[in-house]
């Protein structure tokens, strides 16, 4: 049995290279770029309007001109136009583009319009109301880093340099793999022995948030049957995320079959709780990675958040946020383990506070569904008092 | 111009009443439950091993016998078995239901095996080991209730109950509508006055996060062609997002063309940055919402996660989250504008601090790609202090 520490450090070691792929604009969000992206023109391209109102050469203004005839009006759309002469003007509209020889807006509220004139009440600064060209960025400028996590606003900046196709991380290609006779699908009744599925149908909901569609493959505890359907699902996917099957009962195949169709086992068992029988094991040249977790739904859960989620992050290139949380109440650790305990979270003043879900062990699904995430508390003799920080991992 | 407190409680007196709708269960994520979610059967629906080990009658023990003849073997899914005689045990695995007349279990760790007989080595507690039926919940217990947002952890709970197909609250139907002549397609190249689109392509990438898809619209600076087209919108859609055309510009139609299709205006102006020329409007008959945002993108961005997304939470029947952050700088208000300032988060210690992003303006795209989220800062003379505690808008 190894530390949770090593078992994390374990799993970060073994991250896969996914490469590239490219896909539409709009299928991109929640992906990670895998290109840096420059700016394909000055941003803004052009001297921007700001305000709506009127374009004037502020050479105007020295000569104490303040009324100025309507040259024309100029939308947001329009080529750019010439003032003709600094005595006229051109109506403006916000985001349209400055006259050639204009150089100073003045706001609609600031004029008054009478005859195709236009007076101005109040003497403007030189070169105000105007988005100046290249101020925001240049041409050529990196915009954003390969690495860069695909947000809403990311899009926006992807859709403005024209990239209607973006390069980005492959995503790997998962199978979710539930064992066990007492399982029965959703929709069937099951018997007094029999439970319903949900762990991989829980996974598939997570992975599905990170852009995952998995395939779920359900086996029966048969060990000809384990081995023949993980060896395709092997050569199928990269990674395998089993549910059951590793704890030391005498119908737990898994690690066996696995070792057979050349998986290296990495580690078996952690000292942590839940899901101490959690067994991680890889394949380099042909580059699988298998997470077996324990068969139950807390266990599996808080496995896939602890190690799943960093190492898909770092296979993808991006670094995991770290978050911590101040604990509302005392809180005791286990002497030999480290514990990932249920909580739900409030925020305060800035400060986010976490009270711990009194579960039923990790049977208990329902709590689960009440949780926000899980502190993280190390191994310890001595309790841990109301107010310190501990670290957080936050539910999917 | 109305103030933001103002603005923001008119928005959230204007939602909708969306009904119901059936969904299978791996489409429900992210939805709202719009029924209570009972339990079909006592959780545990037996008394569930939790250990590998062996299953005795505690009476034996009390007996003095500390050796068990082997009966069988039991694992998860096999149906429930008799203990015999109280000088045997059965073997039995994690999850696998506890045979009548048997009341503890003891883990294989405390056992020596040898020739069919089973010695232990030390005294078990009785009724050791077993998740008992219906201590984490009893049938018809209500285990999830109508409002509840659907995350992984929920998906578990259903599968387990055996609602492959869910009744969640239906989603609003969304157009979201881009308008200007100087906007062009993304894979187009722009002439040197024109841009690309892109908030519409942004807003389209926020709204898949909270489940929806929205069809998008573009209409040029038209009178005729605005009216039409809005008006088989408003047929077709619950929601129309607009984004420009609301500023007080000669060419911004939008209001006008609204008013006329019986769209009543709620309120146009308020006094905030970005975003002061937000217009909102409703048909109450008809149950129609108009958001219709300033054409900057940032404007446009920070109205949608300002007033949008808790409009859309409160339709669903959800409380929105409240978040507060540390200020990590001193921050100077606008005397007469509550400002929504893009900032960066950091964690440390169970305190989330921000840093303002020195953007350029409502315009600047990329620093909106790099912000967490925006700070909301009541208008105010005097500055702010590093240390208080301010709300915090997320970016999707």
């Amino acid at each position: 049995m190894i530390s949770f520490k090593n078992a994390y450090d374990q799993v970060l070691q073994h991250i896969l290279n996914l490469g590239d792929e490219t896909v539409s604009l709009l299928e991109s969000t929640g992906r990670v770029l895998s290109e840096d992206i420059r700016a394909d023109r000055d941003f803004p391209p052009f001297n921007r309007s700001t305000k709506d109102g009127i374009a004037i050469a502020f050479s105007a203004i020295e000569k104490g001109i303040t009324r100025f005839k309507i040259e024309g009006v100029l939308s947001a759309g329009m080529p750019q136009q010439t003032l003709s002469k600094d005595t006229n003007c051109f109506e403006i509209m916000t985001g349209a583009v400055l006259p050639e020889q204009a150089d100073t807006i003045i706001m609609y509220e600031e004029t008054e319009t009478e005859d195709g004139y236009i007076s101005i009440s109040k003497t403007p600064n030189k070169g105000q109301n105007i988005h100046r060209q290249g101020t925001d960025e240049k041409e050529g400028a990196i915009l954003l880093k390969k690495g860069t996590e695909i947000t809403a606003a990311v899009i926006g900046v992807l859709a403005s340099v024209g990239k209607n196709e973006v390069t980005v991380k492959k995503l790997p290609k998962i199978c979710v793999v539930s064992t066990g006779n007492e399982l029965v699908e959703v929709e069937d009744k099951p018997l007094p022995h029999q439970i319903r599925k949900s762990n991989s149908l829980s996974l598939f909901a997570a992975l599905e948030r990170v852009k995952i569609t998995p395939t779920l493959l359900h086996l029966a505890d048969n060990q000809a049957i384990i081995e023949k359907e993980l060896e395709k699902a092997l050569n199928n996917f990269d990674v395998l995320m089993l549910s059951g099957g590793v704890s030391k009962g005498k119908f737990d195949f898994i690690p066996d079959a696995l070792d057979k169709l050349g998986i290296t086992k990495v580690f078996h068992r952690v000292a942590q709780r839940p899901g101490k029988p959690f067994w991680f094991g890889v394949q380099n040249e042909k580059q699988k990675v298998i997470f077996s977790f324990p068969g139950n739904p807390v266990s599996t859960f808080a496995n896939y958040h602890v190690y799943f989620l960093p190492w898909l992050k770092k296979s993808l290139g991006v670094e995991a946020e770290k978050h911590t949380v101040i604990l509302d109440e005392p809180v005791q650790p286990h002497p030999t383990l480290t514990l990932f305990t249920q909580v739900t979270t409030a925020c305060h003043e800035g400060k986010l506070t976490v009270k711990t879900l009194k579960g039923n062990g990790s049977g208990d699904l329902v709590s689960l569904a009440l949780a926000d995430g899980f502190i993280r508390l190390p191994q310890g003799e001595t309790e841990i008092p109301a107010g310190t920080a501990v670290d957080f991992i936050k539910a999917s």
